[in-house]
């Protein structure tokens, strides 16, 4: 993409509006503009952003055994009434009337309505499992809309459920989840960390919350250092394997780590060494929890088992914050130029700046350059705009694309662009060719 | 896909409540359900295709330089009061208030939205032209919404918007978009028609509707049949050539394409020879409109010119009903069997039917033209159910893959398998090795 193309309305004040470093970079490097409190408009950039995320999303999903759907955004109040949350939720779900005074409601959330698919479709355990999730926006009218994307109104959610005969089943129905999550959030290229988290009055062990680990979090966690340097790799994992996902699933979990909301101060003591135990703040990225048939009861969701007697199905919920992870990721990762990408969610895999628009020779070289960088399978933001190479450097550091490519005529006289890494600020010199061939290696291609 | 691990819930009645066939279809193929009137819940078979036609329309709109961005689904009342809106609008637009009691509504249409963003970022005449656009879930609160997702209450619309300096400029702009949405629809394997539009007080020739042909459509259209042998195939366009696009343009829009709201019968019949007359019915599928500063003027949306004034944009709107599209696309494409998916939006590039599922050697063979498929980069739907072949077949014509291959241990005793075309109904036996080859050769792998 040309920058002249792309519509980039950077900012150059600091929103008085924004309280922390995501909401200040994502208006600033026009990737959002307000619509109204805690609505947003994506603009291209951050548009880019969040579809790689959900691109993301949906390859894990589907790669440990879910099923996609899209239910809608709008619901009847009635499903609710049957579950018993229309009246219990409260000023956070925005009420609507329609042109016939029907009740309905923006969904805030989807147990009902996925519950009520599942019922009418599904009657033999033969059906099961299944996995159905979607990705879809959602909304909660917060009191105080703040933090940008982070805490907004209209957010975008992938939110799944799991129907199981039996408890076993939907233990590992669970573990795919889990599993699915670790591998998700590493590929973004952030540490998320799954902490035990409330499950209420149906108890048990499994639920836990994803949270990834930034100075500004909400929450503050308390963890075992341990847990830090687990990483997933590129282990092959058979989700279909019920001890080899739980063998993970314990890996994961045996170690402490928790939010203040279930922190247990002597355990913490007791059972991680001193040397080990870290206290910091997190974000909330993502949260999993078996329900069992908190659902399926009030709704009905029953199927016959093996031995013909009908058993109300045992559920489980799943959620990740996709929009929010745009967020939560620049938390995680910027500096005081501004945000720098994990080169998985990068709206751009390399910019290109050119020192000398109009030279005929350093215009040539950066088209040369963007059209092999586009021939390896990338895409390159290529900063053909007539302005000074301050202004192009603080753009391409604003917006934090994980390389750069200077050219220049004085260094083509040698031969020679710069290579810049936003992480490290480090730059080398390199021909043309050799900085194609290393930012191509770099996404793998 | 395995279909025991996808999730198809068949309906074997015809659904009393649809009247046209791809209401019906959706319904008994198991890509839709209804969640409330004239709000659906997209299964995995609907998803897939809506998905498909997603990914055209946005490699199509990226390729004549539009920038897509995501506005909300929720927009502040106070906007469309600005534009004058607010109040015309009618009971069609879901107008619902907040917990702090202000209006709000969810957007039937993004005009006033689109235009704010614009004034916000855009000031002078160098940073045009600019054409945004957006695929986004509207609502519009139908009196008696039916045709299942041909008439929805909520639906999936693509709508794009720009903004020029001056109308030569705006021209050029909705150019850009007539061509670029012949290329999307023939990509679909659909045949749409640019028929003039009515342009209201404006005047002018710039709004045009495209319709799909299918005997259930809603509108009559009279056409010259010309238009019909039309097709822009593999020609290279450069989008950025005014002469180049207005000759397309010309080509497409001379001969006499009219709905019945604008046809002219005298016309008709001395501008058309008789032989090439047609009248028919069709769908509408999409809408371009150039309506010159209707928002630009009363919400203020101005740029500096090159001689310094201050002047409003010239801007246009443009939709794709991206929802509806997969409704059209079955009344275009079926028969009493079910679908008869175009290769470009199905939701799988071939069934693999086994005969004799639990067979050793039809199992085998099935696995390995399953992984050959896969390793072509397409995805086939294996039809691994304990199922008879009656059943199989009706499930694979009902659903509408374009290509069928059948494996039986008959069959593979003479080394071979058939291969059978839902559209021609013609089966070939071939060799397990010569059908993977022709169903990759299809689909360009």
């Amino acid at each position: 993409m040309r920058l002249t193309r792309f519509f980039l309305p950077l900012l150059k004040e600091q929103p008085a509006e924004a309280q922390i470093a995501s909401h200040r970079l994502m208006l600033r490097a026009g990737m959002i503009r307000q619509a109204a409190s805690g609505i947003y408009t994506w603009l291209p950039l951050g548009y880019r952003v969040l579809r790689n995320v959900e691109r993301i999303v949906h390859e894990e999903q589907a790669a440990m055994g879910a099923n996609a759907v899209l239910m809608p955004t709008i619901q009847p109040a009635d499903l609710w009434r049957e579950s018993g949350r229309y009246d219990a939720y409260g000023p956070e779900m925005l009420r609507i009337r329609d042109r016939h005074d029907r009740d309905m409601l923006y969904g805030p959330t989807n147990e009902e309505l996925i519950t009520d698919v599942f019922r009418g479709a599904v009657s033999s355990y033969r059906d099961l499992p299944r996995i159905l999730y979607h990705i879809q926006w959602k909304f909660r009218d917060e009191v105080r809309p703040r933090f940008g994307v982070m805490r907004g109104r209209e957010f975008l959610m992938k939110d799944g459920y799991s129907f199981d005969i039996d408890s076993a089943a939907a233990i590992h129905s669970y573990n795919r989840h889990l599993v699915a999550y670790l591998r998700t959030f590493e590929r973004m290229g952030l540490k998320a960390v799954p902490m035990k988290a409330d499950t209420g009055p149906i108890g048990g062990d499994h639920s836990h919350e994803f949270l990834i680990l930034a100075d500004t979090g909400e929450s503050e966690v308390f963890l075992d250092s341990a847990v830090l340097d687990l990483a997933l790799g590129d282990r092959a994992i058979d989700f279909d394997s019920r001890d080899g996902l739980q063998a993970i699933v314990d890996q994961w979990t045996k170690p402490y780590a928790r939010t203040d909301e279930t922190h247990d101060a002597a355990l913490f003591e007791s059972a991680v060494p001193e040397a080990r135990r870290t206290v910091r703040r997190g974000i909330e990225v993502g949260h999993i929890f078996y329900f069992g048939t908190k659902y399926s009861e009030p709704l009905g969701a029953r199927v016959a088992g093996p031995d013909g007697a009908q058993v109300a199905v045992e559920m489980g919920s799943y959620g990740i914050g996709v929009s929010r992870l745009v967020g939560a990721a620049i938390e995680a990762n910027h500096d005081d130029k501004g945000v720098i990408w994990p080169e998985a969610l990068t709206p751009f895999h390399a910019g290109i700046v050119n020192l000398k628009q109009g030279d005929a020779e350093a215009d040539a070289a950066c088209q040369s350059i963007y059209d092999r960088l586009t021939a390896a399978g990338l895409e390159p933001l290529y900063d053909d705009r007539d302005e000074r190479a301050g202004t192009k450097f603080a753009a391409m550091d604003l917006i934090g694309l994980p390389w750069r490519v200077t050219v220049g005529p004085r260094g083509l006289k040698s031969g020679v662009v710069e290579l810049t890494s936003r992480r490290t600020g480090e730059s080398q010199e390199l021909t043309p060719e050799a900085a194609v061939a290393k930012v191509a290696a770099i996404y793998g291609r």
